[in-house]
């Protein structure tokens, strides 16, 4: 019997500078807006509400951004991701156009870098994915590494070190959305008093509320974004795995954690970039998930304000004093998410 | 570190004559409509299918008033109910347009009422809240009141008792969309042939089908509410509460309730007011819901009936023999739900 | 008290040639699709991708001929098999028309066989199943046969023995969408390089991935296709039950392992007919979905290639070794579904 099904790349299956074609185009719409507030809780007015963003300038409520990021990263899983150890990490990630309900997203990658491990089973793959619209336009652009099994310890590698990613993306590179204009801003409607001029570098905002979540939640947002990743569906493979149960996708997580930040980052609606996020420790249904955010840095962007966020989310205990990291540089047990994006805000 | 979390209003934090905009217009869409059917199994035609809803003489299907009501709800619990003890009832809940998906939803609150307990801790918040359109129509109000905690036992309150809520919205107050027009209606399709001139005041119908409830079901429903009280989420903080475990939000219970009356009442199908409703009992994942209804008057509006109906929701038991009130007028402790509203129903 | 409620037709209430209007039409949206991508992983791009599909020269994604199915079949139970001890096949299934957002599902059955079983407490009642669009044009045809109780062992019936339905659906009668030209097909996008001709009957496909499926998950799709059969809902009466607990409804079956067959069946996306479809073990949540598909023909229709395919069903263990029917010719207690369908696929 021939196999036709994919069994997905291993390390000695990619080659550097090679371009990825990923399957599957997505048309997102309404549905997916609706079902992401469903999955999340998400309450940031601009993606909510159709008058909200057209009193913002914008043709009517785009499509939250980290599900735009989700919807692209699940479209390289089968050609990147299937056979790996670990999801290290990810940068550089800049949202670069607007979604609106009724645009198809598809992926597109290029292999960065390679670097085989010292243990000779598993090597760093570095890819950077770029997410277009149906019109070709390029609506995100990220740069991911994770560490992949190899199919024979033997097979020869050509190792290509990736570029070091920037530890931020540099306000110049921020693209706000074409017509956004916040000058007529509803604080009362968005859900917070707070502009840009109220946060403060080196500030840490406590979100307060907790979100348990279930197997069955995390599999339906999984597979909205048509992401294959066994981990997180397949509990028979699973007990024979390290945890012994399904793992939850880290983009579940982030958008958890987004979603809690609500909470006192109302106005910091806009995601305009990904500068790094770590999934430090894994989450598991019936964990809760709490949430907090330290401002990184602040920049005035002109007629909008821009904050870098910390974003940290943690399980099975509060957040109110801020967990993080020991000593030692190492991170609380606790933290599950450390994640580093810019978000527009409004100024007064 | 200063706190830009919102924790809530505590009893003291309100006064009379209050308005309080509630933040988070959303959007209503035909995803709404289909997660209200996926989340509790609807099968009105009216709201199911656009053909039925033009053929009685609406533009299409609208959203389910009860849709509409748990989402205006849901925008008004972080500002009045975050600290709440319990959700003491509503009244005088009036449908005043119909909501057709691309509709904006949003929400003022009035507070009309403030008693403070005798034990000084707690006190009763009574406020009427208005849903809007994006046009500004009112196409909701109700009154509803929730006993909410001080934070400082000694803060000063000033009472304003509330108007008495009225027992019934009477029959000239009720609405009907416009437009609507039974008069080529299709009982094969809307799957009964009883109309108004068959329903007898006094009759009790039950509902037959009982439907079980998970934790992942609640929370989409309620969070696609954008409803945020904690107790239906925090699996963690709620094992220190009095149950140890999440509650389910008590409009998943009508819905799902007014689901299963669809057998024996499909034709009731346009919910007009919200003469009353009050949660007697808790409902947790892993109950069974069961439902029974009981006509308590019947009202020729001209061109449509309109049956006030008691809707019973009871849990981990059959509804065969209509468990409701013993002799001392204590709810059966099987009895999570006594709703009683007005819906139009076609007369023959 | 009277009853309005409906408890289902029971065998005797069957008559041969009856014709049953079915009720609650609905109209399926783009929320369907993503409602079933969410349940099922499905990542066939030309019901994923309004681009996609206009590039086969449709004029946008349809929505899923299995999603189809399940809603026309849903609009069915509450009439035919709400007394139903087991679903015993259905056959002759055709696609006549694409559905896309938009359209409103009806369904008419009508009964073509009655047979009295040999203990006098139950009968087989076949029914042919047509299903309609807003304009009345017929969208979907099949034959279903279930086993159903009688409500009075001693009531006289008349057998009426069906027409033995085909055991295929012969590819003359196979109808594709008007418009399909898969000239310009995108391999790459649809995510697998094997066209008509890479297929060879009697080859076996392992899908590789598994599914693991969770109570809410089966609820909320059996939900949305508004089938209301007691045995997928109520824990609390299935505790009385041969199983003791919930059953997922076939149809969740075969879209899960539809979905998995993604993996190595990639480009055969479009159903056309169902030639057959049983499901041998029942599925719980819990349980873990595996499946496999055999080609059992390959026919040119012209422009485009058709496989009959097997698609079957395990759960609980790996379909990396086919299990299917021991030499006696009984199932493997692992199948859980044997389907036999046709598909679309393009030449190359």
């Amino acid at each position: 019997m021939t196999t036709k099904s994919n069994p997905g790349n291993f390390f000695e299956d990619f080659k550097h500078g090679q371009q990825i074609v990923h399957a599957t185009p997505r048309t997102v719409t309404e549905a997916d807006t609706a079902l992401n507030i469903a999955l999340t809780g998400s309450r940031y007015a601009l993606f909510s509400a159709d008058s909200f963003a057209q009193n913002c300038g914008l043709p009517g409520a785009p499509i939250d951004p980290l599900l735009v990021f989700h919807t692209v990263f699940g479209k390289t899983v089968p050609d990147i991701s299937l056979n790996a150890v670990a999801n290290l990490g990810y940068a550089e990630g800049r949202f670069l156009a607007p979604v609106y309900p009724g645009d198809t997203l598809n992926a597109i990658s290029e292999v960065i870098g390679l670097k085989q491990n010292s243990n000779g089973k598993t090597g760093v793959v570095t890819v950077r994915t770029d997410g277009f619209n149906q019109d070709g336009e390029l609506v995100l652009s990220y740069v991911r590494w994770v560490m992949v099994n190899k199919r024979d310890a033997n097979a020869p590698v050509a190792d290509a070190p990736p570029i070091t990613p920037k530890p931020v993306v540099a306000t110049p590179d921020l693209v706000l959305p074409p017509g956004l204009d916040f000058s007529g801003y509803d604080f009362a409607l968005a859900g917070s008093p707070h502009a840009f001029e109220d946060y403060a570098v080196g500030e840490k905002i406590d979100h307060v509320d907790g979100m348990t979540v279930e197997e069955a939640e995390h599999q339906l947002a999984t597979r909205l974004y048509q992401n294959t990743a066994k981990v997180h569906f397949d509990a028979l493979a699973q007990k024979e795995s390290r945890f012994g149960k399904r793992l939850i996708y880290g983009g579940v997580t982030i958008s958890l954690a987004r979603a809690l930040a609500f909470n006192g980052l109302a106005n910091a609606q806009l995601m305009l970039a990904i500068n790094g996020g770590r999934h430090v420790n894994p989450l598991f249904a019936g964990d809760t998930l709490y949430a907090w955010s330290e401002v990184l840095a602040a920049e005035d962007l002109g007629d909008v304000g821009a904050l870098r966020l910390r974003l940290v989310a943690v399980k099975n205990r509060s957040a109110t004093d801020f967990p993080f990291k020991n000593e030692a540089g190492e991170y609380d047990p606790s933290v599950v998410l450390d994640f580093d994006y810019w978000a527009a805000i409004p100024k007064r």
